[in-house]
């Protein structure tokens, strides 16, 4: 017990510093290391299998819907970068330059690309002739860089990790039929398999993507209160493929401008799975995307018999779950925190005793709760145990974002509610205005996070301005 | 047969132009397109499907291995890349430099990483401590940049795709072990998988890889006659270690210095995919990794049953291959001619005479063998006609190296001989002089690809400098 207390030490409170709390768990979990490169890290073995499984989830999906993978270049000439007006101004500000390629001074300097629309632009521009050339489903997950000046491991950082799909369809039904159903295969993901409840819904004029007609979002509630933006959706209508003059011959035999979207989620899913599930015992995993699902502890493991039933166990369970034995020379007690620490979703423990009464006790990460099972249909009760995890876990996020939703019809109200309760959701209703948008983040400290598609009437004026009311907007404080 | 003659018409001949043949099928095929960026490619969907078969194989592999997968950034700052001499001689003058973040001057240029070393040994210097720190295992599958001054799609690219291990051991026996172990996975990698037939060796002095004790590496031999490295593996000793200052604690409790490995394959293997097995009419792939292995052309496909007997075979055949059915408005032959170009495996003809008669035709890519073969136990047939494809391809693929493999024990013999039959492996004795592996390169314009670890005793005399003689080398022009 005095090796798990001084594990469990090591770490701050969530309650006393949750940014600090955030950190820990990113290095004690050995999910990151910082490096020199200022702004980006080393994503560890760890982290890199959770971002192996969310990418497995998602690149099946993604071809079931009939996407392909391909990959682009990972530079931009500067003069494509311009083609697109709003695109450039979005992005230009924050992207690394080469300037140099070995002893030579380019004769046009490259970025290195922070989003790629307009490569895939310029290859469509190539391939897209006819209306048999369409649709094009592309995606890719390559890293992207942003010259970001504050940083935090996987919310922020200078290059990260990430899917960007590209589509182009000859009609904008298409095109936005396709943006709002990789929006629900964001959101279906994040629920289902991150159990991570989520709101879906549009941006505003002022927060959308740079070069699009509309961006659609999903937003989360962390532990804290805070949102976070899981992933997004735009529709590009065809102005992409007029600043690239993608041309298409259409049925009819007319020359036609097709319609394009792009949609992506990053490895800020992980920071998001840290923020709604943590705890201050350190990390929770989603069963789906833990790179160990079960850990087999053996106790007394020097006593005859115990390390060979613990890799039995371990055989018998890997046809169906993710399983490893840690036999190393560290006590049980050091063991049950560090797997904890690592947010392993079940601990199976077992001893000489447990040997001789054929049976094993089973610890579910989120609540420590222990239960002793039978070793005979062991796979069945695991299972079970995996199933609670779910289930508790999506309750305990679904609670956390239900008790920190508000719904507020004056600044006042917001200002109070947000003092009193702290950061969370607020539902207010909107003019459309953006001058109000930006008053009730100036005054409020919470910005717009999106229109929900999901509406509530709360009231029929703007919560700021008091003008008649177009929406209900969800405002937060946003990472 | 129009609509086929036509296709075909449009690659040049391997007989006529190599070079352009091979970058004709590059494009026909549809495995990559130009870009505006110079030196750099898309792999389109079918190119990157490819990639992606190799990926799961050996990601599958490394991982059997006890291997794990990280990410690291992809700049290095100027000071870390010149911590190792000989690594930043051989690599400064062919990197891309970042100067720039946004608007603002970077403090320290950055590298685009051509090779990850630096970053890897930082991060260990951070995280190795102790032996019970070791070994680690790592490798990354991302893409590097080098500022090559002529460029060919997947054989000589500005930016290319690859994995990169990095393993850091507590003996020199371990660390080459592991060198060694990596080298012997890329060459069955090449031989079971894609038919490839490769010569294992180890790398003169002259051509090691910058900063490495030994370089080993697996050298193929394209139609052409050409060479071309398919994969190295480099042990470091603990020069690496030393130049960071990785140390860590013995069993002994005395501090040593740990040994490294890396080693890398990239989407080279595609290019060596190409010229080892493509003809006239286009690619021919290994099955293995083929994105699709059975193309399925119903033939009359208007009249009734047709189509729906193809979806039925598609779906049967799905549970053991990668199987699509072609069902388009273009004509039969027009198809055939598309998936030679494609080197799909094997091809299956359904019309209504063969539903009649339950049966199909099948046709091997490789020499458009047909065979009809019966509805019942189809995945048997279809698996039989794989096995005939690995089969042939790798018999045709041996006897062009055999053939084009040449003895010889003088410099004429060496010049009469690639002027008589072409280029090829040249197998002859050298004294280990650096100046004679120099003067043969310049003399019969073959340099030294590798000492092959299989060594025969030619003669007893360096075959430039007639001095006594170390070793074989297999000399080549290579890619």
């Amino acid at each position: 017990m005095a090796d798990q207390k001084k594990m469990v030490e090591d770490i701050t409170s969530m309650e006393v510093d949750f940014a600090k709390w955030y950190t820990d768990i990113c290095k004690k979990a050995e999910l990151v290391e910082y490096t020199s490169v200022k702004g980006c890290m080393v994503i560890r073995p760890y982290g890199y299998a959770i971002w192996e499984n969310i990418q497995r989830i998602l690149d099946a999906k993604f071809k079931e819907l009939g996407h392909e993978n391909v990959c682009m270049p990972m530079f931009i000439p500067e003069s494509l970068l311009q083609k697109e007006k709003d695109h450039v101004e979005g992005f230009a500000p924050e992207v690394a330059w080469v300037t140099h390629g070995g002893a030579e001074k380019l004769e046009e300097r490259l970025c290195v690309r922070p989003t790629s629309e307009t490569l895939f632009c310029e290859h469509y521009a190539n391939i897209v002739h006819s209306h048999r050339d369409l649709p094009k489903l592309y995606n890719q997950w390559v890293s992207v860089v942003r010259w970001e000046k504050t940083t935090r491991p996987f919310l922020r950082s200078r290059e990260f990790l990430w899917q960007e799909g590209h589509t182009i369809h000859a009609t904008a039904e298409e095109a936005v039929a396709e943006t709002e159903q990789m929006l629900n295969v964001y959101a279906d993901f994040c629920e289902q398999h991150l159990q991570m409840p989520v709101v879906k819904g549009q941006k505003t004029e002022s927060d959308k993507f740079a070069g699009a007609v509309s961006t659609y979002a999903i937003e989360a509630l962390m532990h804290d209160g805070k949102a976070l933006q899981a992933g997004t959706s735009h529709y590009f209508g065809d102005g992409f493929a007029k600043a690239f003059d993608i041309q298409y011959q259409s049925k009819e035999n007319k020359l036609e401008y097709p319609h394009q979207t792009s949609w992506g989620v990053t490895t800020r899913l992980i920071g998001a799975i840290i923020m709604t599930h943590g705890d201050d015992n350190g990390l929770v995993l989603p069963p789906d995307v833990a790179p160990i699902q079960v850990v087999i502890i053996p106790v007394a493991q020097h006593k005859e018999g115990v390390l060979e039933k613990a890799y039995a166990l371990r055989d018998q369970l890997s046809a169906s779950f993710r399983v490893k034995v840690d036999d190393s020379d560290q006590s049980p007690g050091w063991k049950y925190s560090e797997y904890e620490m690592k947010g392993v979703p079940v601990r199976l423990e077992i001893g000489p005793r447990d040997i001789e009464a054929n049976q094993c006790v089973l610890v579910t990460r989120h609540n420590r709760e222990k239960t002793v099972v039978s070793l005979d249909n062991l796979a069945d009760s695991v299972a079970e145990k995996i199933s609670e995890v779910k289930q508790g876990i999506w309750e305990k996020a679904l609670e956390n974002r239900t008790r920190r939703t508000y719904k507020c019809t004056t600044m006042d109200e917001i200002k109070s509610v947000l003092a009193e309760k702290g950061d969370g959701f607020v539902h207010a209703m909107w003019c459309g205005d953006e001058a109000c948008e930006d008053k009730v983040k100036e005054e409020t400290g919470v910005g717009s996070r999106c229109i929900p598609f999901e509406q509530e009437q709360i009231s029929d004026k703007c919560v700021c301005c008091g003008k008649p009311a177009k929406c209900m907007v969800l405002w937060g404080n946003a990472y």
